[in-house]
């Protein structure tokens, strides 16, 4: 699947001098697991710092968690929603852009309320060292969750809407997958950005204490080995402020479903390096992924 | 997706007397962890015994594992394969039938080597409590295995063919979707299961202790928590004869991906109560599975 020569991660005089270049296959990455507040400037100043801490100590991409902007609860949603464009309005896009040309990284934006068209989506900002934007993904899958109890309950459909298309997204650090939290959970994206070529799936999430607990490097372990690749996923910190306890635990896991790097649950960045010849030492069988499950369904007999 | 009135375990009387009933879908099953020995006759006999100690028990749907008819190397499979038909030469066949119907219960027979048409296929047989064949399912997906050290490597494709049709079977104990060992590394597989009405999905397997350790318990929690469902695994024991040295730990997950009963590497029956009720406490978005992964094959568009 990965065409890209194993070239090692000194691109630094090419990229500098705006040089197009073929995608770098092994470099760091760093997943700011930022600590949330309830207030919006400095939650942006201080993802702007740890953004900048990651460049200084080599990143080339670095990650960003879902919904660092601003608590998680529908209150903070409506109130630091941004439109992400290029007017001064948007602080966030300007930060991202700013700090992604100045350090020459490409960065995977996390999440934040976005307001388009008079909704709101739980949005994700892929920025390329150019200080350019590279795409935008809108989250898929919303989370309606309820506990069996009863007791606790949080539905993201009360503030925002769906997005409906997948995002694969060509970066100097290789082909990216994104998805945001739950998206995790459906196959069906991983296997389909495998399909077109990805060499890494991106989640910035944000899974509460049972999800977490339950779920969360399950669900990522098996993205990684579904598609036999790399799969990160970034999280902010537990001590975050609002009612919604967060899990943490961002993550880089590779092909083999092995743990590369890990947090806690406090605020820190974790890197790791990322080598995508990794992605190829296993071969799966042809029959595998989209092709195999089109076929399957037309042949599928039920035996009575 | 589950349609089943969620009546109890009691329709003896219904099923002694052979009245047609819908499956119930609250029941015991038992998974047979078998010691796998170099004589074929012997394994017959214990199989046998097991399949009637887990009738005896209460069991209403008994598993046998992966390949237990003799040991998991090329030189058995050719020596111990049979014809899985009605004629006298399938000793297997005839065991399966005899017990399912003596004891009315439904079988997964595991799998054995089956000679079919000039090959070999690695085969499982589905018997109902009237003895009667319901399905047979062949390894879909080959283990072609090869340690990185290069020191270790199993080519199941030097003896087997590939099966080229999902299994799903309704039996007096609802609708089972059929994969074998290695079909378990594809998702799709069991999203076409669910898709098609599954309740549960069975994978008689034998991973190794390298696959065993990194990815048996995690594969089994997946499939599980991606279609929200019911799996069993059902592997051989570790002392079973043959070079190829067998992980063991037997297991049914239920739908949130928790381990309901477990074996260790030893020989014996693990027992475990499903009740399908509990594959509808969560229910997916509608976008979930075939639909949507041939929604988004379409509709990807690739930022560049």
């Amino acid at each position: 699947m990965n065409k890209h020569s194993h070239r090692l991660m000194d691109t630094t005089t090419a990229s500098r001098t705006n040089i197009s270049v073929s995608p770098i296959s092994r470099f760091k990455i760093a997943l700011c697991q930022l600590r949330v507040t309830n207030d919006k400037a400095n939650n942006l100043n201080r993802a702007r710092n740890m953004l900048e801490e990651a460049a200084n100590k080599g990143a080339k991409l670095v990650v960003l968690p879902e919904m660092w902007l601003c608590p998680y609860s529908h209150e903070y949603f409506e109130k630091c929603g941004e439109e992400l464009n290029t007017e001064e309005s948007s602080a966030t896009y300007h930060m991202l852009s700013e700090i992604s040309s100045i350090h020459q990284i490409t960065i995977v934006g996390g999440s934040i309320p976005e307001r388009r068209n008079g909704q709101m989506y739980n949005t994700c900002c892929v920025f390329g060292p150019d200080g350019k934007l590279k795409a935008k993904h809108s989250k898929l899958h919303l989370f309606d969750y309820y506990e069996a109890s009863g007791d606790v309950s949080f539905r993201e459909s009360d503030s925002f809407t769906a997005g409906d298309t997948p995002t694969i997204v060509h970066t100097d650090v290789g082909c990216i997958g994104i998805g945001i939290c739950h998206d995790i959970r459906f196959p069906e994206l991983g296997m389909l950005y495998r399909a077109k070529g990805a060499d890494l799936i991106i989640y910035p999430a944000a899974f509460n204490m049972s999800t977490g607990m339950a779920l969360w490097e399950l669900e990522t372990k098996a993205r990684a080995i579904d598609n036999q690749m790399f799969v990160a996923v970034c999280s902010p910190s537990r001590d975050s402020a609002g009612s919604y306890t967060i899990w943490g635990h961002s993550m880089l896991v590779g092909p083999s479903g092995e743990v590369k790097a890990k947090a806690e649950h406090g605020e820190e960045i974790v890197f790791a390096e990322i080598n995508y010849a990794e992605n190829q030492l296993q071969s799966l069988p042809e029959v595998m992924a989209v092709g195999a499950l089109e076929g399957m369904r037309n042949m599928l007999p039920v035996t009575q």
